[in-house]
């Protein structure tokens, strides 16, 4: 299977997360009017018994065409990957159809853009499309496993 | 008053915050080894009736010579900022002396680094050196004002 990886948007990835981006007004400015805020732009859930946490991840760039054998999530914890570079990188989710995920979907977000995944959000491993591959991860602390894989019947390749 | 900004270290900055970067090993490996994960790296503090959250911040850029009339800090929370582009950043602090800041510090970031202040500690504004000024900040949501602001007696100077 085939998919195109389409520009992010935030009504298209309203169902399985939030975009972190400085779109539209700021909620306030600070800093004597330099500093815009985008205010609490992310749905955290970490469940009971968790804790937010930040990470750094450091990838290998995955240049497209992207080829995925599985997709993962994090049923206990939301997780927001945020770009500490300049380049776009590839989102790939799917719906949850009765614990195993549907008609996938990919994204490329903008330079400067981040994403939350919603608690429970299928998606692939991170694929940084291009530079350093570091990203700051915010997600659950806790002493559960929180991950579930699923192998695809089919590969999927995102183009 | 003139000070020197010197390249920030884990070391030197370990009594205001935590650096967030990919240095030294990863902590574990994951996506079948292609993905480094420098786990749990900062000491997140929301207080009583607090939460985490993630804004965005956009900042006009502030090249050097930085000039300082006012530090701040956030006595209900820690606060991390996540630089969403490739450039370093301007870290300015003062240690707590008695409810005024002390002697400030100035660091600046390697590209790919973030910092997490800890709760109530003095610090200068948000102060992208170049670039997009775009960061995602981890902070404190709650109810409180969650501010104080400290007017220097005399003006600092970062160069």
């Amino acid at each position: 299977m085939r998919i195109k990886a389409e520009p992010l948007t935030a009504a298209a990835f309203a169902p399985f997360g939030d975009v972190l981006d400085a779109s539209g007004q700021p909620d306030r400015f600070i800093n004597e009017g330099r500093c815009g805020r985008y205010h609490d732009r992310a749905h955290l859930d970490f469940g009971p018994g968790g804790r937010a946490g930040i990470s750094i991840f450091r990838s290998e760039p995955r240049p497209l065409p992207h080829v995925l054998e599985l997709v993962e999530r994090h049923p206990d914890g939301s997780q927001a990957f945020l770009p500490l570079d300049r380049y776009g990188f590839l989102v790939t989710v799917a719906r949850d159809e009765n614990g195993r995920p549907g008609g996938p979907l990919a994204f490329v977000t903008a330079p400067g853009q981040g994403v939350n995944f919603h608690r429970g959000t299928w998606h692939g491993v991170l694929a940084p499309l291009r530079g350093n591959g570091l990203f700051a991860v915010v997600d659950r602390i806790g002493d559960t496993r929180n991950l579930e894989e699923f192998r695809l019947e089919r590969t999927l390749t995102v183009y």
